[in-house]
C-alpha cells in the first residue's frame, strides 16, 4: 500500500525530466515531499529550486573546481560529487528515488538507493542498459520496485496491470520516427543540427533528440524494456507511430492487445511512477490536457526502416551480444552525438563511429560496475581517437 | 484461482456467439468441459452439437408444439420451455453460464444461476438493459461474478485490470459506425433490409446487425457498461472507430487511456470471459489471427452524429429515465425491426415506433422481474397496434 506524502530523492533536478518531476510535485503538494535534490552543473536553477521545495538535502556533481566553487557558494552545505547523489539517493527518509540524471552518473548511487531499500523511478536509460543485469539482480535482491518513468515502458507498465507476464506474446514500442522518418539516406547525408534538433512530437533535452532522430533512442528503449519486463528481444517489437498518441503496446498470447495513450506528456508517467498504484485526479490541473478522440481524427503506423536507422540495427546487436557491447553502444554514442552537436561530424557519421568502435571492442561477459564505468570511458576514448584519425587522414 | 476444466452451461448454442463459443471450446478440449447446451429453434444444430460435446443436460425453449415434438423427437431427455433453460444454467456440475440466447428468453435463467452461485458470462444485452438493477443486485448478494462478453466491454474490462474502479474518469466506447455512417437521412429513408444487413466489419445475427444500423446496437451498449462497471451515463463516450480494431477504451483521471484492440474477433471476448484471469496462448490455433500494425496503417477516431441516428438518443433518454422505461426501449425495438426485416417499415420508421411506443408508458419505479417481462410484452403490442393504426391511416 502506497502511503503519501510520498518522500522523493529527486536526481537531475534542473533536466527535463527534473524540472517536470518538480511540476507534478509543485501541483500536488499533499501528495509529495521533496527530501533530496541533486544536480550537475545548473548551480542558478538547483538554488531556485532549493529555495522553492527546501529540501533536507542538496547534492551537486559539480565536475570542475569553477563549478564546485559556484556550488559551495550558492548552495549551503551542499554535498559534492558522485558521493553526493549517492547520499542524496540513501537518505534514510526517502521513499523513492527518481533517477532522471543523464549519462552515466546515476549508476552506483541507484545501486546504492537499491541496497538501502529504496523504490526507484527509473528515467535515465543508460544505467539499465549499461548495467541492467546488475540493477534487476539488486532489485530482486533487495525486493525493491523499479519503475519506468520513459513514456513508452510507462505505458507497458499500465498496461501489464493486472496480467501475468507469463501471458506476453510482445512487447511493441511505439516510435515517433523522428524527424527524419521519411528522409531519404542521401538527405540524411546532409542534415543541420537544427533540423536533427526539430523533434516533431516531443521536447527534450539535446542529447535524448538526437538519439531520437537516429532512433539510438528506440534502441536504448527495446534494451530497457528487456531489463525492465524481463522479455528476450525476439518478442520485443518497434511499430512507427508517427503522432505519438499511442505510447506502446502490450500483445497477449490470446492476441489481445493493450494500448496506453495519451496527448504527449512526460508529466503523466512520472506521475504514474510516483503514485503507483494509485492515478491522481488532474482534471483542471492544467498539467495534463484531455485527449478528444474525435480531434485527433486519425492515427498512423508504419513499418521501421531499419536500412535507414543504423543506429537502431546497432543498439540492437549491441542487446543481444550482451557482455559490455551495450556499454561500448552507451559510450561511443555519447562521444559521437557531442561531436555531432559541435557540428565536427554529420548524422550518419554518429552510426559509422560508434559500429568503429563496437568492432574494436573485446567483450567482458557479466561486467561488474568498475567494468561497465571503464568499457563506456574506453569507448567514449575511442571514439574520439578514431574521430581524430579519420579528420587526420582527411587533412 | 481458476480451475481447469471450466464447466459450462451454454445458453443459445446454435446463435452466433452459442457457435463461437463452441469453436473456443473445440479448440481448446482440455480447458472445457459442456455440461449443458440450451437453444430455440435449430433443433438440427442443436442434435449435432449434443453428438460433439456430449452434455449431460439439453434444453429446448421450443415455443411452438412442432418444435416441441421436433426437439423431443430429435433430443433424447430434453427439458422443454423456459424450465429447461433454467435447468441448463443452475445444474450442480456447472462453473459458468454463457447467456448467449436473444432477446428476454436468458432473463429468468440467468437469475436462477446468479442465486445458484455460477459466474455468468453476460453475451445477451437485453438481460442488463432491462434488469440491470435485479441483475447486479443478485450478483453482488450472492458474491458472483458477471463477466462480458460483448466485444466493448469486454476490452474496458481489460483496461480495468489491476486497476481501480474510482480512478475512471470516462468509459469510451467505440462505434463502427455501422453501414450508414457517411449517410444522409435523406438516403438512409429509402434504405433496403439487404444495405441494412451489411454490416462493415462484424458478421452478427440480424437483429443484432439491424440494431447495430441505426446504432441503438450501441446506444444498448451504454447501458450494458453503466450496469457492469458502475458508471453514471454522464461518464460514458462513445467514439466513432469505424475499423473496429479498437474494441473501446479507458480514461482515467489521470489522463492516461487505456485501450484494447485485436482484429474483429468474438472468439477473443468468449476466451476472455471463460478465463479470465488466465489467458489462452491461441497462436498457431487459427482462431485468431494476429494484427500487424504496419498493415493496419491506419486508425481512424469520428465524434457520433447523433442526429442521424435517432435510436441511439432515444436509448440514452430511456436509460437516464430509467425505471421502466428500458424495457419499454428493448420491447418496441425487438418488434420494431422484425417489422423491418419483415418489409413492413423503414429503416428509420423503427425510432419513430418506438418513440411512440415511450411516450404512451407509464413507468414503474425498481421493476420486477414480472414487472420487466410484463412491460416489455406490453410495448411489443404497443409497437404492433401502432404500426397497424399508422397502416390503416395509409389505406
Amino acid at each position: 500500500m502506497t502511503t503519501f506524502p510520498k518522500r522523493i530523492a529527486l536526481l537531475g533536478s534542473t533536466g527535463s525530466i527534473g524540472r517536470q518531476t518538480l511540476d507534478v510535485v509543485r501541483q500536488f503538494p499533499e501528495h509529495f515531499r521533496i527530501i533530496s535534490l541533486a544536480a550537475r552543473s545548473n548551480i542558478a536553477l538547483l538554488a531556485q529550486q532549493v529555495e522553492e521545495f527546501k529540501p533536507q538535502l542538496v547534492a551537486c556533481s559539480a565536475e570542475t573546481p569553477e563549478l564546485e566553487r559556484a556550488a559551495t557558494e550558492a548552495l549551503p552545505g551542499v554535498i559534492l560529487g558522485k558521493q553526493g547523489l549517492t547520499a542524496a539517493a540513501t537518505h534514510s527518509d526517502v521513499d523513492i528515488v527518481v533517477a532522471a540524471t543523464s549519462g552515466l552518473m546515476a549508476l552506483e548511487p541507484t545501486l546504492a538507493a537499491i541496497e538501502a531499500g529504496k523504490t526507484i523511478a527509473v528515467a535515465n536509460k543508460e544505467t539499465l542498459v549499461m548495467a541492467g543485469h546488475l540493477v534487476m539482480a539488486a532489485a530482486k535482491r533487495n525486493n525493491v520496485h523499479i519503475f519506468p518513468v520513459d513514456s513508452e515502458h510507462s505505458a507497458i507498465w499500465q498496461c501489464l496491470r493486472g496480467e501475468e507476464n507469463a501471458d506476453i506474446h510482445h512487447l511493441i514500442i511505439t516510435a515517433s520516427g523522428g524527424p527524419f522518418r521519411h528522409a531519404t539516406l542521401e538527405q540524411m547525408q546532409s542534415v543541420t543540427i537544427e533540423q536533427a534538433l526539430a523533434h516533431p512530437t516531443w521536447r527534450m533535452g539535446p542529447k535524448i533528440t538526437i538519439d531520437s532522430s537516429t532512433l539510438m533512442n528506440k534502441g536504448l528503449e527495446v534494451i530497457e524494456a528487456h531489463w525492465l519486463f524481463d522479455i528476450p528481444y525476439e518478442r520485443i517489437k518497434v511499430v512507427v507511430q508517427p503522432e505519438s498518441i499511442i505510447h506502446s503496446m502490450v500483445e497477449f498470447v490470446d492476441g489481445s492487445i493493450k494500448m496506453q495513450a495519451s496527448l504527449p506528456s512526460m508529466h503523466l508517467p512520472i506521475m504514474n511512477a510516483l503514485t503507483y498504484p494509485h492515478r491522481l485526479q488532474v482534471a483542471d490541473s492544467g498539467l495534463i490536457r484531455e485527449l478528444h478522440w474525435a480531434d485527433v481524427a486519425r492515427l498512423n503506423f508504419e513499418a521501421l526502416d531499419i536500412a535507414r536507422f543504423p543506429c537502431f540495427r546497432l543498439a540492437l546487436e549491441a542487446a543481444k551480444r550482451g557482455g559490455t557491447y551495450p556499454c561500448v553502444l552507451v559510450g561511443a554514442d555519447e562521444e559521437a552525438v557531442d561531436l555531432f552537436l559541435h557540428g565536427k561530424i554529420k548524422l550518419l557519421e554518429i552510426a559509422e563511429l560508434i559500429e568503429s568502435v563496437l568492432e574494436q571492442h573485446t567483450s567482458v561477459v557479466h561486467p561488474s560496475v568498475a567494468e561497465t564505468l571503464e568499457t563506456c570511458a574506453w569507448a567514449r576514448r575511442m571514439t574520439q581517437e578514431l574521430y581524430q584519425t579519420k579528420l587526420r587522414k582527411l587533412l
